[in-house]
């Protein structure tokens, strides 16, 4: 059924983000031989490179005669330049919508569902709405084990997998995020790594958070490694804190994430899976995850936080992966900075054992570590805990966090934000509550994580007595327009609850 | 939180279909203050208008600084010109994106719940994988009868809804799909009409069919009449024929049919709401509902047919309309010709009685109206049926279409197709089944329904004795792409099945 048809590329300079679309005259004769009008689908073909792209109708004063626009990404992963001719024609059928249709009518699918789905959304086959209704169905609890399972390997099959030859066991640590600040990351690679254990650390960027480790991270030093510089890294200090995303690790979950980020949706099965390919693609071995719990984080209730620990547990064995989960207080922030560069501060506090340090993220910290000590060497966790406390007292941490910032490209100075302003509290109390989520959203708005400088640093946590006059938090932000997005809606939310002194 | 910035239009020339689209520089001030990045969302005012529209970014080769480019929708819905000055600030929060969030957790909304989601979605507050995740989580079975009639008054309030006074009764018919052919409708109205009785029948185009009622009608007369001409048309001939998409009677639902068509989606509730809220906002007050069933129709089992027959009258009843639902024999096309043009020559041959007329069609059309009839006049069935039979056999069926015809515009002549083409069967047998979908999508490939006279003439029909070399039908089509894309599909795709003459 291809019935090819050839135009003339023209980079028209739109930049559509991950979703590739071809501009076409509406007189243009492929548009008028085949029938396709706004928003059909069609192939483009060059050379061997295959794309499927939304048609945009324009005006004939945007294109000539014979020719097609394509936005950034249609010419990227075409391989094309302006002047090369493609070939246009209707898009195949894409059979694994089937499985999708198959999960919105509530039926349970099969492994093999599940990995042509992956596969064809890796391939740039779905659209975006159709990524939305896959994902939309998928949430909630609506993945039952089997099919989290399935969904993992499959994100993984469709990626890059890293392999450590000569290390027996490869050590990992994730939190599923819903905390701001909480930046433990670095504290327990340079702990577990100071001990003389593997863990080449990949991490994210902010999906909806003000920070990320990544972005943390490269406020301190260069992230974006390839994969011959991060093996190099690792053999020299046996870790790594460097960006997943330049080692291509899952590249189906980043095209699932963005989706997710748009519709604000993290669903229980996407995210075990999400977070369990990217550790079984890195080539880990045992990983413990940390399960914030709290009435404005990610996790509410006990019960959501055993049920998802239950899952990881069950899907990492079934994927050859020793998983060991952690539910912590997610109360408030952990640490006292809210952005890259304030939580990079909190993290270099902690290490030089500075009298400012955030004892909160010090304390979160030396308890992972002490529950990988604990898996690694096969020891109790309290005595992981003496191994990880004399680690970080003796500044043995800050020495190894030293070496790996020097094999990645050195320790920068971190930057000031231009604009900082001080909240003060208006009334006098106990301070009852930190509403997370909002508190992340205030970070936002002033302009974390793509200004890595912009944020907040808290000055008070939750239980702390509070007089009218006292700073409450500082914040950061580079431009005007991001400082009065933020302060408004401060005045208009309650952030914290301050309540009678009793 | 409002923090408006100034820019100047410029039409882009772009047709985006229905999501509105923002052009802007990397490095204008408003994209670098505001750290708008692409796929954010912005909220667009001019003067009193307001619409959220996705960004797009741009090379500065594209545009001036200064200046945003609009897509036409977004153009349209603002009313700007080039030139005129819009301001630019974040888009607001979507309250109601709480509720879709609820569903995706597989909660019951409240009507209020939906009433909100419907009022957003109406007010273009919502982008399209949004939508796409709100019908998702609805379809299957997943909204109950109370949640399905939320969503048909939620429906029926954000549009436009017809009166027709000094009439106590209207009525109506309507077919829920998946049956190829099937025109009955300018037969059934023509037949009630005639009888005096009041039946201004508003249709749809063709959603995923080779043609819906309004596209067939339009190849014989003007169906895009204003209000003021279709009360004309109706107080002239107590019936009107015409496309229900010009006096604008559920907005909503044609932007959730609009993400529907694109997820090849048709959930229950969806359906239900999205044909009994056309009929409210109609103003009718009874309607009898075909839902043909067949192992390649829409509903494919008793079981599925009895349920919503029993949702489409409980929602009815809950809604104020009287509602009759037929379970019709869906194994085959209806009627020999299917698209625009080939449907309305055996509309005008069952009225004329010709000796071609299919008989198929012309019983279905009589049963419809039979029970109308039934309804209307509070009597038996087999009563309504030699009245529906007296009408069309005396000629005045045919006589009430040619009136209401000439009240809209005047009957045209039908156009022919540019390429004819008849397939033979290669194989002698009994004619045994016929997929509807696949015999749909033929059609569609031959162009129909934006080529009002490409589609297909079947010459055979299940039950039949077929012998090799047997004319098996007839492709219509305009264009030689159209006509090869048919063909290669017909060849490739089993749409008849023949078997051994037992």
């Amino acid at each position: 059924m291809r019935y090819g048809n050839t135009l003339k590329v023209l980079d028209i300079g739109i930049d559509t983000h991950q979703e590739p679309i071809v501009y076409m005259r509406a007189d243009c004769n492929i548009c008028r031989s085949e029938g396709f009008t706004a928003n059909s689908r069609v192939l483009l073909i060059y050379n061997t490179n295959r794309v499927i792209a939304t048609i945009n109708v324009v005006d004939e004063k945007v294109l000539a005669p014979g020719s097609a626009g394509l936005s950034k990404i249609a010419m990227e992963r075409l391989g094309v330049a302006t002047g090369d001719s493609i070939s246009v024609s209707y898009a195949p059928v894409v059979n694994s919508l089937g499985a999708v249709r198959k999960k919105i009518f509530g039926h349970k699918l099969s492994d093999k569902e599940i990995g042509a789905v992956i596969k064809d959304i890796s391939a740039h086959r779905y659209t975006d709405i159709e990524i939305a209704s896959f994902l939309s169905v998928c949430a909630g609890s609506r993945l039952d084990v089997d099919e989290i399972i399935a969904l993992t390997q499959a994100m993984v099959a469709c990626g890059k997998r890293l392999t450590w030859p000569g290390t027996a066991m490869v050590l990992d640590k994730h939190c599923i995020g819903g905390l701001p600040g909480n930046r433990t990351t670095p504290l327990v690679v340079s702990m577990v790594s100071a001990a003389g254990l593997t863990i080449p650390k990949t991490s994210s960027r902010a999906i909806t958070s003000p920070a990320g480790t990544a972005d943390t991270m490269e406020s301190l030093t260069n992230v974006n490694l390839d994969l011959a510089r991060i093996q190099e890294v690792v053999a020299e200090t046996h870790a790594c804190l460097v960006w997943g995303g330049a080692v291509n690790l899952s590249p189906a979950d980043d095209l699932l994430i963005r989706i997710e980020r748009a519709l604000d949706l993290d669903g229980e099965g996407q995210l075990i899976a999400s977070v369990l390919s990217k550790k079984i693609a890195a080539g880990s071995t045992h990983a413990v995850i940390d399960i914030p719990k709290g009435p404005t984080a990610k996790v509410r209730t006990h019960k959501d936080a055993e049920r998802l620990a239950s899952l990881f547990t069950q899907v990492g064995a079934a994927c050859g992966v020793h998983i060991r989960c952690l539910i912590t207080d997610g109360i408030q922030p952990v640490g006292e900075g809210i952005g890259p560069v304030e939580e990079a501060r909190d993290v270099l506090a902690v290490l030089q054992r500075a009298d400012t340090a955030p004892k909160d993220l010090r304390e979160r910290a030396l308890i992972i570590a002490a529950q990988l000590f604990s898996m690694a060497d096969d020891i109790s966790y309290p005595r992981g805990l003496i191994k990880a406390t004399d680690i970080l007292d003796s500044g043995k941490a800050w020495t190894q966090f030293q070496r790996i910032m020097k094999a990645q490209g050195g320790l920068k100075p971190l930057p000031e934000a231009y604009y900082q302003h001080t909240e003060t509290a208006r009334t006098t109390g106990v301070l009852q509550g930190i509403d997370n989520r909002r508190l992340a959203r205030l970070a936002k708005l002033a302009g974390a994580p793509a200004t890595a400088a912009a944020g907040l640093r808290l000055h008070k946590r939750v239980g702390e007595t509070i007089h009218e006059g006292d700073a409450l938090f500082t914040l950061y932000s580079d431009t005007e327009g991001e400082r009065q997005y933020a302060l408004a809606y401060y005045q208009q939310t309650d952030i914290f609850s301050i309540g009678e002194t009793s």
